[in-house]
């Protein structure tokens, strides 16, 4: 048995963000898996099955890839950004654990540019200083979880990622964590939407909390809240590495 | 004048994990800078000088920078990791801010795989649900903050990656930090002590809070706290994307 299995990361959207890593791992696959628009990132070619799947369906995919592993096949699992973000690489070990005869595959995760860091990377630098990565989504957990979290964030004046900010399914859920956000930080406070960054689709918009609107985000977009010193310099925002002695 | 600087990060070391952007920027530059350690990770050739500088120099070395942009010249800072998380991107806001001037140049930060997610990935999955990253110096900001902030992510359960945990400045500090995790944590807590991931150096430690020593770290290891569902799976350790209502 030679098979593995790779999660991989591919970075945002644009290909020169794709690691070299992750690049040689699709070169050997046999097999790609992936939500559908991430494996059509991926370049058919002989000897390469392409396994597209929709969303929501993590779980499923995860066991897919490694009974092909187990039989043989060099396969990768592809997430957009980083698989360890908010990704598939989670959900690979939580089927390994209900299969402990998976446990000694070669599995391994090739870690990419998660979509908070590209953002914040074209932004200028709103996560130069301590954050969080906080996913809004309350599909696998509670709703008053990802307050509390929210909550303690602010409280202790972290920067902020958010992932998954709004869909479909839960249309006012966003609104509850700008009217949050409102309760414990200023509204000059700085929050940066950018949306499908380095794609054709990029949109970035960075608005004081007081101008924000639910509807300046979808599933597309990671929002990054400020610090309370998180601030413009030019066409630029950034947060300083020093917070001075109060 | 068609000078750019672009800051760019070379990812943990090893080069298979540099981003083909960050490369394609390094090939074109007249002029690289960066803490010495970062640059000798640049190859020499014609046309190309080298600027290593010493650690704690960063405003400096911004400056400097942005003056060889401002000439003409094509310049790239280098950071380890990602400059956007506790690097050089933030100092070259901070060096613009204070020189309008500088504000026109072709300023670009292009991201790379950050400590903390090229550790989670060799281990698994750590970071696969909300997380925060501090940084665990306390050389340009208060003490006092960092314990807030730590103690904040341990009330909301989040998991949390500490960056620049120990030096020989501040021995005792990370010590405090192991004190106030066992405060707020259960000792079957996992901490994961990824010391140089992907380099020669590399080494990797699990061990429960209550196995925990301050002297697992260094300054080249990031430490990542689990969350209370971080469990082991075989060789790994993850984070579940769900977390069960109570």
């Amino acid at each position: 048995m030679s098979g593995w299995l790779c999660i991989a990361g591919l970075g945002p959207g644009d290909e020169a963000m794709v690691t070299p890593e992750v690049s040689l791992a699709l070169a050997q696959a046999t097999d790609v898996l992936g939500y559908i628009p991430y494996v059509a990132r991926v370049a058919s070619r002989p000897g390469l099955t392409l396994h597209p799947s929709d969303n929501r369906e993590e779980l499923e995919r995860a066991r897919a890839a490694l009974g092909l592993a187990a039989r043989g096949g060099r396969v990768v699992v592809v997430s957009s950004g980083d698989p360890g973000v908010f990704a598939m690489a989670a959900a690979v070990f939580e089927a390994m654990e209900a299969r402990p005869d998976w446990l000694a595959l070669d599995v391994r995760v090739l870690p990419g540019i998660t979509a908070m860091l590209a953002a914040a990377a074209r932004a200028g630098a709103p996560l130069g200083h301590d954050f969080c990565a906080i996913n809004l989504s309350d599909n696998l957990k509670p709703w008053a979880l990802i307050e509390r979290r929210v909550r303690a964030a602010a409280g202790a004046d972290m920067a902020m990622a958010f992932y998954n900010p709004r869909s479909a399914s839960r249309p006012h859920r966003f609104e509850q964590i700008l009217q949050l956000l409102r309760e414990s930080c200023e509204p000059e406070r700085l929050l940066l939407f950018a949306r499908a960054v380095s794609t054709p689709q990029e949109r970035l918009l960075c608005v004081s909390l007081g101008e924000a609107r639910a509807d300046m985000a979808d599933m597309r977009t990671v929002v990054i809240v400020g610090s309370s010193t998180t601030r413009r310099v030019g066409r630029f925002v950034y947060t300083p590495r020093s917070v001075p002695c109060a």
